[in-house]
């Protein structure tokens, strides 16, 4: 039985769609790519090597505690999204487990300059439907002349693809940009920035969310979600923000606590939140930060665009490839960290 | 009565506000200023040397034809604003006439930037009040990608300092630029494109609004009107228009044939158009523009921003005191051009 000497190919099943099938089927890799099913991802652990999967394949409905053999056969997991928090913590036994960080880099960058300009401007406030409204606005507008974009600061908490996407555009607008350094929620890449301030190219950076609530108009929460940021936007931060300051959530919404979120929003501090998620999503029926007056709440699609499944998929064979080749993989899961 | 030798200060009228009157009475110029009143701006002619004047002042309400006497004792007249179709022609009988183009570039590029990400995004159709609308709308957008602006075609009509910064800040967000030379609406400054296409800078160009139409999927007015750029986008280019393309006018309302275009927003032509002018502002009510589907119009704001008047003062005062030194003023109005 063990007669044959040739490698036995890796077995991969894809369960996030066509565009990885397509891409493994013409890779003329060694892979053999297993035929998906209703079985719970988790149960195929003893049939397959390598598994790309997502939030949506059944996680949900993960058990508490690992199933008796995990993590069987699998070497590898790649997810579909950026963070692993929808996952359940034992997917990390998993020898290696990569994410795809970075894939919707543009489109929630995109979200959040739409966020800083429309809320720069009062955009949602400009459109009129009749001679009457047309110069009622114009008269308002006129009497409270908008700030421009230009000549604000906007700070950037979580400083990866989507962080730095966000201050590059926001830079192009004549925005100073301060990136939060060796907070509670970042692990310090290398090198001091002696008294806690410094600079990363062109960007401004401090070393705690209240110096960066104390330093922002626009402040953007782009990292993930670990027990270390969990909650990082409190009632204790939320006292040192920048009067009138603007809170945009595009990465999780356990980062806020979201009752000193509402009383900062009621008592004038902030002057508006553009939140694109929520915890949970979606929030209670009849929940506050529905309706609110200065709140723009969207149900999670800053990632959202053309193109998103196959820049995924690719990043996906990009590993692949070097998962046969017997090279690193990229965008390796740090299990100590928790993204 | 002649005995004095020293020359007669310069007599000037500011009718713009607080923010001139205190850069004039600062900057130490033979300029002595005189009081307004409620005297129309055409009838001061024979008291003043220059007149710093806007559109608001009471020149809704000129005559046909110039006053007698007209021009007067008027060196120069200053208008706080870029165009000056505001003015009677016969304004333009004053020696020499400047303009504040220019002025307002970083809000109305702003204010393009923000129609394009909305547009681009369906941004006004993301927000959500419910969990029930949270769902639906998650689902639709999921079924529905929208577009990243990156990727996409701006097409750029009239390139002067707001069609320049919309195009700069379009470029840092991966948009492809191309710009109107040569049209029915354009002189060439200089240079041969040959066979009408050619760079400028990092822009592509076109010598027609044809050509234009049908390389861009966002396309922006940002041209003056005169009598060569009326109903610019009339009936028979709009039927060059890239199928889904999006018009953007910020420029004057009479740059458009507004029946032609709702023609093309009916049949599915174009996707949508932000109008921030209309041809007459404000449209009669009851107007099908007002409420259209695809349309968003705001009531000639696109320029407003803190510090508009302080810095159309500093650019009439660098003016005034060019005058003062005898040297040629900056944004002259070129009679002939109609701007």
């Amino acid at each position: 039985m063990n007669a044959v000497l040739a490698p036995r190919p890796l077995v991969m099943l894809n369960q996030t769609g066509a565009e990885a099938d397509v891409l493994v089927g013409s890779a003329g890799l060694p892979v053999a790519l297993a035929a998906d099913s209703d079985t719970p991802p988790w149960l195929r652990a003893h049939d397959v090597d390598v598994l790309f999967t997502g939030p949506r394949n059944g996680w949900r409905n993960a058990p508490a505690t690992a199933p008796a053999g995990w993590p069987g056969r699998l070497q590898w997991v790649h997810v579909a999204s950026a963070g692993i928090d929808f996952f359940p913590p034992w997917l990390l036994q998993v020898p290696q487990v990569t994410c795809s960080r970075g894939v919707a880099a543009v489109p929630i960058a995109e979200y959040v300059l739409t966020a800083l300009l429309s809320h720069q401007r009062g955009w949602d406030a400009l459109r009129v439907a009749g001679a009457g409204p047309w110069r009622e606005t114009f008269a308002r507008v006129d009497q409270h002349l908008p700030g421009t974009l230009q000549g604000r600061a906007l700070g950037v908490a979580g400083y990866g693809a989507i962080g730095r996407e966000v201050a590059r555009l926001a830079r192009a607008f004549g925005v100073r940009v301060t990136v939060l350094r060796r907070g509670v929620a970042l692990v310090e890449e290398g090198g001091s920035h002696g008294g806690g301030h410094g600079e990363i190219g062109r960007v401004h950076t401090v070393d705690s969310i209240e110096k960066l609530l104390a330093a922002s108009d626009h402040l953007v929460l782009a990292l993930p979600i670990t027990a270390q940021t969990y909650h990082l936007i409190n009632a204790a931060p939320l006292a040192h923000a920048r009067p009138g300051l603007h809170l945009v959530n595009i990465a999780r919404g356990a980062l806020v606590d979201q009752q000193a979120l509402l009383h900062a929003l009621d008592d004038g501090r902030l002057s508006g939140a553009t939140l694109d998620v929520t915890d949970p999503e979606p929030l209670p029926e009849g929940h506050p930060l529905y309706c609110h007056p200065r709140v723009r709440l969207t149900p999670h699609v800053s990632w959202a665009a053309q193109g998103a499944a196959e820049l995924t998929a690719r990043k996906f064979m990009a590993n692949l490839a070097r998962h046969v080749a017997g090279q690193p993989l990229e965008d390796v899961v740090d299990a100590a960290r928790g993204y």
